[in-house]
């Protein structure tokens, strides 16, 4: 029998890699969308470019998507990231990393995607510990696109339902790395940094990496990425 | 007093032009959207280009977005326009034509834009008559989207409440019309027609130039677009 179809939101990063990974080990066949959307380095498109590969997904589709048109975000427009900053003071308040939308227009495009091939299952890895702050990361948004999905779309209409699988939402990046890790993700593959070198290496200091080396070092492993000096 | 801001939805067709000549008589700002998407004519880009320029809007964003990437639409792809169908006929079913989750793409985008912006209304030309059986034209599509738009973003965080305005919604064509010509709307420069001729002339047999001609005769009135002989 077909595996059923499945869209999955691949950004190169490790919390998507691994959602990847938990959609094939659920018997999907995995759809990988990956958005160029103006990110301040290509690198994440390679990341993801070389995972998709890896997992054998039956296509990759990187979109472009120009969200620098409209400004507002340190991941997208020309601000400083911040450094160093303890897990506390990441969780309070809106990042400045937050993008204006962003979940809402990328689960959008993968619901058109769905429709086209079939699915009615989107994967997309947000997680609502490490990224309290950002609204389009809570339950209650994914709740509310699910419902929205169901009315928006032929597919909806016709009494299919969507399901939105966000398998991160709760776990800590140390889970998250562990769950990865027992099912063969190669982490060296991915890329988090919001601030890397000119060559790619990864900062250490912004969020994402603090967060990272946290979660390696929480299960003992040494994070296979490249760090600056 | 500055007037608020408000994100319109401008595809350069009869509607939304409408749409924009409310929004801009109800005391709003209006900043147009028009989206890229791989129309079949870049003369529906143009037509907004006139539009956004006739209307003085504060600023008009035109988005490159490629749906075509995803295939599954007579608009974005190269299947057969329907011709010459009664109005009943047109109701009967999802039409070929419906674009999978365009809708809300489209006010994701709009939403993105609001943010950035400062702005909380949204304004979009859908209708519930003529196009009843696109799923992303009905109302209880657009209460999702409203719902969603609070949960999504840092504004709604903030207690800030979305609006998104479809003043078109229950109104027939002849409707529209004459709330346009009201509202002093130049439907010369709005375009329609889903097969245009090379030239730019409407083909008038398609479902959006028989809507469009039978609005304009029931108001009494001569439509002023250029129609093939």
């Amino acid at each position: 029998m077909e595996q059923p179809r499945a869209v999955v939101l691949l950004s190169g990063g490790l919390d998507s890699a691994t959602v990847l990974a938990i959609a094939r080990a659920g018997g999907f066949a995995p759809f990988a969308l990956t958005f160029d959307y103006g990110q301040r380095h290509a690198i994440e498109i390679d990341a993801a470019r070389r995972l998709a590969a890896a997992f054998a997904v039956a296509r990759h589709l990187v979109l472009p998507i120009d969200l620098r048109a409209f400004g507002g975000s340190a991941l997208t427009a020309d601000v400083p990231v911040p450094r160093d900053r303890s897990p506390e003071a990441m969780s309070e308040g809106i990042p400045s990393t937050y993008v204006p939308a962003r979940n809402t227009i990328f689960l959008s495009l993968a619901l058109a995607w769905s429709e086209v091939l079939g699915a009615h299952d989107l994967f997309i890895g947000v997680n609502a510990l490490d990224y309290a702050g950002y609204p389009d990361c809570r339950p209650e948004f994914l709740a509310a696109f699910e419902h929205l999905a169901d009315l928006a779309t032929r597919a909806g209409v016709l009494g299919q339902r969507f399901h939105i699988h966000a398998p991160l939402l709760k776990l800590t990046k140390a889970d998250i790395i562990r769950r990865g890790l027992e099912l063969g993700v190669d982490y060296a593959l991915t890329t988090s940094c919001y601030d890397p070198t000119a060559d790619g290496a990864a900062c250490r200091r912004c969020d994402a990496c603090v967060l990272r080396l946290q979660g390696f070092a929480a299960n003992g492993v040494r994070d296979p990425a490249r760090y600056a000096p």
